[in-house]
């Protein structure tokens, strides 16, 4: 099958926001209610995040089950790592991932500003300032036969779509309207001369839609 | 998570019926048309048994990729195995599913007349006489801390459920109704006091029934 570029679990809202309005530190969504958006995700029992035992096996859990497989690197934008703009004023404060992120592979941040790579748990962020073609052919190599997730924000899937480097992508869509923030789609339709679509209703009440290539 | 016992892409009729009437050599499946069956399967990018790139890579395809998912051991019928009833007639005739089949693991094939295992590929089919709950333990065993998959036919997957032994199933109800042959339910609501079901239907048609445990 080759080496696939996917995005998974990418959440939005039903009017196609993936980021509310005003990042911050404490608000990485924004005016975006973080609960409502993922919930989904966390209920089940494969949930990346998930720390317990217990969870749904459901329709979502497909879905949170293939977060992981067959990934060998992620690319993410720097919103995604950190709420910091411009060059980094605190090198102290390694991102708002934790001790043991949830990527377990090596993770490639695109930022006009490097810094040295950071070693956390299995995961390794690397930054890098280059074009997503470039990024990308970095991540493939170092996903050493695997696939590479494009792991978002919003803006860094707008990116990857424009410059046509995504193979699939997943996006769950939220029974909620943000009317403001950093738009995926004005709608999903907008995909349909490049990719099939299967819209799929989950009892949660996030549709699932997924994408691949024609 | 612990070892989980899961039925994954199990196969049935509109009407409950897992097998039609007539197994033989040549109808694994009795009078049931297997394409009518499986066809939402093997249309997939994963579907165990593609040989040639291509498939979709929609719904039905999350089904078909978490198929090997995490699964160290099979347990099958010996009707899965092959058609023969009674004492082994011909040990040279090993099984219907050819030089590399697509389990990969330990096999364990529930038969009243044990016989020597059979290596093929990167499978290894070993013959019991036992119960659900003794062949589930050396599954277990040989499973390594992965999961064991109940692979059928629908008399083996009735014994599982019968002796309480599934955590998870996934059942796809073909839009084709077979009248006669083995029933796996005659409905399955009959399994809700045991377990959870969502219902999702697939744009191929079938509809995934998907179990797990209270």
């Amino acid at each position: 099958m080759g080496q696939l570029v996917r995005v998974q679990n990418f959440n939005v809202s039903r009017d196609g926001f993936g980021t509310g309005e005003g990042q911050s530190l404490e608000r990485p969504f924004g005016h975006a209610d973080p609960a409502t958006m993922f919930s989904w995700s966390g209920a089940t029992a494969h949930a990346p995040m998930r720390t317990e035992p217990g969870g749904t096996y459901g329709l979502d859990d497909y879905f949170t089950r293939d977060f992981a497989r067959n990934i060998g690197a992620e690319i993410m934008g720097r919103n995604k790592f950190g709420p910091q703009r411009g060059p980094w004023r605190d090198l102290d404060w390694e991102g708002w991932w934790g001790e043991e992120p949830p990527f377990r592979t090596p993770v490639f941040v695109l930022t006009h500003h490097p810094r040295p790579s950071i070693v956390r748990g299995q995961t390794t962020f690397h930054f890098v300032d280059a074009s997503p073609a470039d990024a990308l052919a970095r991540a493939m190599e170092a996903a050493d036969g695997k696939d590479v997730r494009i792991g978002g924000g919003v803006t860094t899937v707008r990116e990857f779509l424009d410059a046509d480097l995504i193979d699939t992508m997943h996006v769950a869509v939220a029974p909620v309207d943000l009317e403001r923030g950093v738009r995926l789609w004005e709608s999903p339709d907008e995909l349909l001369d490049r990719f099939h679509l299967e819209r799929v209703p989950s009892p949660s009440g996030v549709v699932h839609h997924i994408f691949w290539r024609r």
